[in-house]
């Protein structure tokens, strides 16, 4: 087998560990010199491949590589673009051929959640679609926790411990001021139509009456009677009331609540701004005050508080993406299985990449209580093990010292530009 | 000297760090046995002292109080209750006198910023004109560092540490997402009058380029002409824009851009939510994407990314109000004195109360950068240190693990109630 060039991407919304799995790549590909040469990223994900604006990994350090595991973002850029099918969009997998051609590209890599999947899976279709075979192998990432097979999605458990941490600390801002001041905190937390992240700030409750007093999942249709009811219990019981209120939460008329809604490049809603809509509520009908937050950004790129099991599970979805490579495995993505849940036992499966792409995982009926408002006791077992251990960045005079890469261009071969 | 009780409360916004103020207080006065007998402190402030309601901190064990240096929120609760002048609302203040008299307090320590430290020297006034000699010393903190004298207020530190944290995190996201998502990213920051913690988040950027590209600070009246022009400009030099606003941003009427205005007990307009309309008229007259992020109370209780400087300065003014105390010091305030930037050096002194308290102290003229969109470099000196080191709390199953006290009462000995 001779030996081939590698691409690699980042696609679709950051995580605090996306550049984590680039690394255990990039250090498992220089590893395998035998058969993977250099390894090119897309500059902004596929759109780097499709406008041959490739990155050399090549000329990176060691310890630039190594600081890719404590750096958030995503190190050669993402994008929101998603390919279209074979039959509708030849010219694009014909332009793909024709880069990957001509930088002798024999394996692609493609990191990202379910739209990103579905661009890796189209790609490992081109082998027998249009004459150009190459070994194909999706790197799982996504907050949402929403790709099936796989038991997590390596991003998802820094932001559960962001989000549960974050929740944790303003509950005990708002114990202290619920006497004279605020009385009511909605936080709101990122999950387009799974409410994985929501359901983990679940976590920050440990003891009866522990904050949050109610969860607003986005599987769970938004009863304004049935809410307030529970927000005024909170009031009488506890004195204050802590909320965490998913983007994605749908009224009755099936709508999202939040006010602003636009779409993204894939044609999903971009949400943001429930948690003014449910506290202006909360405040018009019960008449008591009220504080939000919607941490937006922070809480996807909160590298400094990232949970050191995600780290290791990003880490090892990238090297486990190179060792499939070589062994000739394509068309799949590695997923991680649970082995255990205490203690936290997992290893890595190779998942058909047919059966990851463009499917979503919502939140199972057994891990909502049967409120609605809250999660079950094996919500808390599947999630408890995925925000343990701390895994600090390096600090730099009292601010966290992230690695930027210096992204050098390979030089293009082709004449032609390709308009994205 | 007799043993005498002493009284000690926390009041106003909370910080990262009030409880290790009040953590240093309570030690040092377990080493000042012979002359302050048990520490009271009020549940809520002031308000603990009006309606007898007191906490008995001598139950607490010496590993609870320590545990106070690592949590966030207000151990004891707090309020936002202002004392009405001893001439006008003398009754308040024959209260006040009713409750120390009767469980022989004869030290009161309160612990807050600008409002509460008028409360403070309000107390301090009552020894002459009420005939009630009582101890009065200040305890400094506020995240919004507007307390005048002390170099710094403590809360501040932190808070800034956070701000410069997740505002470097969220533009490595931006910077990821912008070639073909969101290129613009308007983070919203606490600071009422003052633009201190915005002006801390210019700590974040290192080299020319770098987030935030422009910062508005209550300070400048805000230009939306001038303001987008410089918008257009960065988007057009780095491809995307991160701006930081303080909440208190006003426009050239004078009113706060903020949408929802309502006010506190203290009469100041409760600010949030300025970030959507910045982002509004972004959106509407560049045509671009924009995120934005509001974290609230997330910001001044993040305790996992406090600042060891915050933290120790925290710690000392708690320490020191009780040596002033034991010296006989009343009236008093510990404030830190910088005594030089590089290595970063301070004491302790001690700032009148009559010279503190209502006093507001704003970001120095020649901290503003000339177009009135940045900082300068006699502000980064300042900044800088304030932020350094980091002093991360122990972690329990992946979250922090916070202490809350048992909260035991002092059995009341008045029959007479107080309706505040």
């Amino acid at each position: 087998m001779a030996v081939r060039n590698a691409f690699y991407a980042q696609s679709g919304g950051v995580t605090a560990v996306i550049n984590a799995s680039a690394c255990g790549l990039l250090q498992t590909a220089r590893q395998h010199r035998a058969k993977i040469g250099k390894v090119y990223a897309g500059r902004n994900g596929i759109i780097g491949a499709l406008t041959e604006d490739l990155i050399d990994t090549s000329v990176e350090s060691e310890a630039s590589i190594a600081a890719l595991t404590h750096t958030p973002g995503a190190a050669f850029g993402s994008c929101r673009y998603k390919l279209g099918s074979i039959h509708e969009h030849r010219a694009q997998y014909e332009r793909l051929i024709e880069v990957f051609d001509a930088h002798d590209i024999g394996f692609f890599f493609y990191n990202g959640g379910g739209d990103s999947q579905d661009t890796a899976y189209k790609v490992s279709q081109m082998g027998a679609g249009l004459g150009y075979p190459i070994v194909c192998v999706g790197v799982p990432k996504t907050v949402d926790n929403d790709l099936p097979i796989t038991d997590c999605s390596p991003g998802f458990g820094s932001l559960a411990k962001y989000i549960a941490t974050s929740l944790r600390e303003a509950a005990f801002d708002l114990a202290a001021m619920s006497r004279t001041s605020t009385q009511v905190f909605v936080l709101e937390v990122m999950g387009r139509h799974a409410g994985w992240a929501t359901a983990a700030s679940g976590l920050a409750a440990e003891h009866e009456g522990d904050a949050p007093h109610i969860l607003l999942l986005p599987e769970v249709v938004f009863n304004e009677a049935r809410f307030l009811a529970k927000v005024k219990e909170a009031l009488e019981r506890y004195g204050q009331c802590v909320i965490a209120v998913s983007e994605g939460v749908k009224g009755p008329d099936g709508e999202f609540l939040s006010a602003s809604a636009s779409k993204d490049a894939f044609g999903h809603a971009q949400l943001g701004g429930v948690a003014p809509v449910i506290t202006n509520l909360i405040s018009a009908k019960l008449g008591c005050r009220c504080h939000w937050a919607v941490p937006d950004y922070l809480q996807r790129s909160a590298r400094h508080i990232a949970s050191e099991t995600d780290l290791q599970q990003a880490y090892a979805v990238g090297r486990a993406a190179v060792e499939f490579a070589v062994a000739g495995k394509s068309a799949v993505m590695p997923a991680i299985r649970r082995l255990s849940d205490a203690p936290y036992r997992w290893d890595i499966i190779a998942a058909p990449l047919s059966e990851v792409a463009n499917q979503e995982k919502p939140l199972p009926p057994d891990f909502i209580s049967a409120d609605g408002f809250g999660i079950t006791a094996t919500a808390r077992r599947y999630l408890a093990p995925l925000i343990v251990g701390e895994a600090y960045p390096p600090f730099k005079n009292g601010l966290p010292d992230y690695e930027k890469l210096q992204n050098v261009a390979v030089p293009k071969k082709l004449k032609t530009e390709f308009a994205v």
